[in-house]
């Protein structure tokens, strides 16, 4: 099924922007030894424009910096830079105090944007997309790109990390009975602040109940990506999701428990069938990132745990488990899924695979 | 306010049943230096009879073994063991392997039974005590004393950990505006698993999103505690509860998410002032171990937190913060109180001192 | 033996410098409630000043602030502040940026200051004093007035957090065998390195094996310490220590890992019998802060561990284990001691009063 | 200088020993894809033997069980189970009350015993090995099989995990300088005691200064490993050995700081270009599992660190960093490896690829 794969040889040349921040190391790891996708150009701050991406990057990640990134040369986020010159897209893992306009910038230049930051998110006319979730959100750019005078370039976002893990997990059921109401806790990691993020104090023998901007987020944002495009418009789905947000000490990987309203009634039973025998859209499509299933159940009592589920599907499958019934709502369930992968980096890659399939990067 | 405090020289003598167990470790440390009570009888398995209490014990607390409680002598937990002749009142951190047969032989020896276990905390006669909540519960004793035989003995029993900083936190909003649905998700602490509890495999980066038995508990046991005693019997409080229950890596103190559905509106300005302003029930009756406040609200943004209100009021204050409104139900608040005091052992002890000061121990 | 404490109702005004910071804030925990000190000034960074103290901190102590605290107001450091008019004693948690100077105008103003930066430690006239180890260096301070021109006012540091530890744990062997050598390792608290300090992720399932300057310190102020004073004159002692320094996920108490060559050589037992039988020098001097012992030997063969063994003599007992044997060296041991206690804030506070049953506080 | 390889599609037959274990598990990872082996035995308890894999195990990596894995069948630790017919090599992770007469009956029944437990590591002729730091001690073999009556089997063992990393870590400086002593202390990941191992209340904000047993065999372990074998007897080093174990609140990764006294002399510049020059010895070899380097030296200021260094080389380099001068000894530096990896499963499994190119197994 897969259409527009480059060919040998002929890989897409891509850049990172924020490169040595902490979506962007995430995006260096993913994006090594890509079989579409060749990184030549690098962009962060003007205090890091002009050293190796060794030099100017402080690593934090599990494995170590892929030695063909090492010696990269940042440049400054700025499409007239010469390493941008035949770029095609870029994956942003800019701050949101940056994003907004250089996003911009880039998608004027004829260049497809995959950003992080949550300046383009509500946009009336930016799609929030997860493949596995609304990949029809697509036909909005037509529209974007009139309305904002872009050729070949665009802007699409991906969600916030905790937003897409939920998206994931409750798509199927959201698919086949409807969603009415959805309450849900999280017990977030620590890498999604970033790096420094929160002190070693703060998290060592302690929650942290608030993370700032992120319970309006959730709320906010699932509306939109469960909603539908009509006539090149956003239509918000009519789902009614309240969170409450809390830091765990965790390195990688967000855990959500949910009590579900339905539209149509189910038992559990049909709640996890539904979930198993989901299709698995990311693989079908022949997404070269694609996990062999988007969204798992797993049986066990017990599970999803963070140490252990958060390399499913190489950090790309939502995994789902304790799906019970409720005393209020109709379904309790537990969701967990890695933020910086499936969350972050790893969504947009799968993003930027999309549209080559789908032959948007031109 | 204060009736019935013993007079200076005339101590109560005490024993701690399960006294090297984790909860047993919590009373003896709480009952040191006490100012009406004389720990003078432990109890344990046959394995630790006859040794002194610091041989015996595997301490784990954060403080040193109290220097006068080393070298008491274990002896088996049966009411005719010469140590427990003049003992009035025994405080039980037994398991519930073992506790329901005990703890009735106890009580049928004219001994006051202040336990932890579950075994009969759902019995129609045996109250699940927190005197900032439900102290009129008391007035089941009579019954239970005919109904069981026994002369001046009884059992009273303190709720799980995590049901009773639920139970407090709520309390004002429940004798203020009435409840009916409570949605909550607790992050609680692993001494509540006790010694060895989890590996520490299963803590380290990691949240095990399942405690066993634990949501039924929480269900169950607020809609006893929240009811009334009429005509001597328990008629539970019409409120529906859903929980959803998780080990974080925190040392002590249980953190619970909740979102409630009240019978009478009321802004997030008005609950938090019904908190403010709800009374010190066992300050205000005089118990020794009272804090300044069976419950506080703390206004800052992100607060409680486990490491750093967990020994607020000595940890027999339960912390609400974050109240906010709620787009599904009502109100979401975090509350939060320390498990193995005010949730165990502690809460035993105010059961005990208040049964003191309504002269029920004799 | 007591010889100068305040009268009752003649507490001695003190003064709290970077009373917002890490040290500054266990400052203000163990002065409250001090018998002989009541704290009447605080001084801190030109954006705190004007502010009430509960509104400058950023508290992040175990146990909430102290409610007599809270409501003091912060000025400048500089001693002619109003505030500072009747203090005669500063406490400084002041950051090694600014104690060199500012700590030197206090002095110059007749206050006596208690300082836990490094800045004058190494000076020829400025005592690094640790009562159970040196008391006798307060001997320098004539010639430290005379050579500065001080009247009433002085200048004392504490040594660095780990060295202090190490320097209460080796006196006894110092004292009675002679010590040549030491091979020391550390495991450190985060809350060494202050607040925020280090990232979480950089402590989470981690060891950092480095600390800036931390080694220099040990091996450097160990010297001055365990030397004398000969004609106002510090004589190091011969003693050669390396170490090597990590950081740990803990959040109080350094654990130090050491070898030892006696000068005379003894046995494991004559060792921890020399522990044992050393006297309780804080003690008999009648500190109020002192603990029972300065030093204590924990038989255990897996103690002393942080979590447990911190706040043993309330944070100022240092804790030795594992004495045994060496095929190296003469004997290898561990020792343990709180480091924002004993090995900061609390240190300060024993030297003042030491310094008040001393007569030099005018 | 690969000699001899299997030939594609004739993989060799192997079994895992104690496979439902923590270093079982860990073999099982290892062995998943291997290009010479082929798991088709696995052996374990009899409470485990008929069930499948998947049901018997508890699993605890990171990473999903692999699926080939999942459905084989446990059998007991025979050797004439039926499955371990025509099995040429087995992997022992057998715990040490069982695996000496076991492993006894696997090389008796002509199976080459890889084995990870100390049982037979200190026998006269057993080679403890560790491919880059002794290969030569393979010339025991012929020895082996004479005394104890082999055929074709032999026993294999692999150091214990934190002698292992040390003692790749110091070889380069016992190659070419020569070692005389050694003070190290350690600080281990739980995952080195096992599942459950210790509890969670033991590593949460704690370290433990004690590993049952450890000092001795690092002590003991190094003399044989870093000697020679002479006429078909072992010859220890002369090298003296102290080492202090630590646990600390790590997953995975031994972290050692050491202290070396070196035969001739050399400053830190040279220990630092001898172990960068020093060659990748399993990885000339051509064994499949072999990193690039087999030890690093990682220039950084603060490294190694375990959640950082822990994967390099996939977990089976050795990383060394901070070397300097030691004001006491010669050099002082930190060695990291991961400790179930090249520390144990890893480590038999590059000790089994040798025994195949060395043509030993038949």
């Amino acid at each position: 099924m897969r259409m527009a794969a480059p060919a040998p040889g002929q890989k897409i040349k891509v850049g990172v922007l924020g490169a040595t921040g902490s979506v962007g190391q995430r995006f260096m790891q993913l994006l090594n030894g890509h079989p579409w996708f060749d990184v030549v150009a690098l962009g962060a701050s003007p205090r890091s424009a002009g050293k190796t991406y060794e030099d100017a990057v402080n690593w934090k990640q599990s494995v170590p910096i892929p030695p063909a990134m090492a010696p990269l040369v940042v440049s400054e986020c700025k499409p007239d830079a010469p390493v941008f010159k035949d770029v095609k897209i870029v994956f942003s893992g800019l701050d949101a105090n940056f994003a907004g306009e250089v996003e911009e910038a880039f998608a004027k230049a004829d260049v497809a944007v995959f950003s992080n930051a949550k300046n383009h998110r509500y946009d009336s006319d930016v799609p929030i997309l997860i493949p596995p979730v609304n990949l029809d959100h697509l036909d909005i750019i037509p529209a974007q790109r009139k309305a904002r005078g872009y050729d070949k370039g665009f802007i699409i976002t991906n969600a916030n990390c905790s937003t897409t893990a939920m998206a994931i997990g409750i798509k199927p059921l959201a698919a086949k009975f409807g969603i009415e109401t959805i309450m849900v806790t999280t017990m977030q990691a620590i890498s999604g602040a970033g790096y420094p993020g929160l002190s070693g104090m703060d998290v060592l023998d302690n929650v942290v109940p608030y993370i700032g901007g992120e319970e309006v987020k959730m709320e906010t944002e699932s509306r939109k990506i469960l909603g539908t495009v009509q006539n090149s418009v956003f239509v918000d789905a009519d789902v009614n999701v309240a969170a409450m947000c809390n830091r765990v000490n965790v390195l990688d990987g967000h855990l959500e428990c949910l009590s579900i309203k339905l539209a149509n009634k189910a038992t559990a039973e049909e709640v996890i069938d539904c979930i198993k025998t989901y299709p698995s859209i990311t693989k079908d499509l022949g997404l070269p990132s694609a996990p062999d299933h988007d969204v798992v159940y797993n049986p066990s009592h017990d599970r999803p745990q963070p140490r252990m589920d958060r390399m499913v599907g190489d950090g790309y499958t939502v995994t789902v488990g304790r799906v019970r019934d409720c005393n209020v709502f109709d379904i309790r369930m537990v969701v967990f899924g890695h933020n910086t992968i499936v969350g972050a980096a790893g969504g947009s890659l799968l993003n930027a695979e999309l549209c080559v399939v789908r032959d948007l990067i031109n």
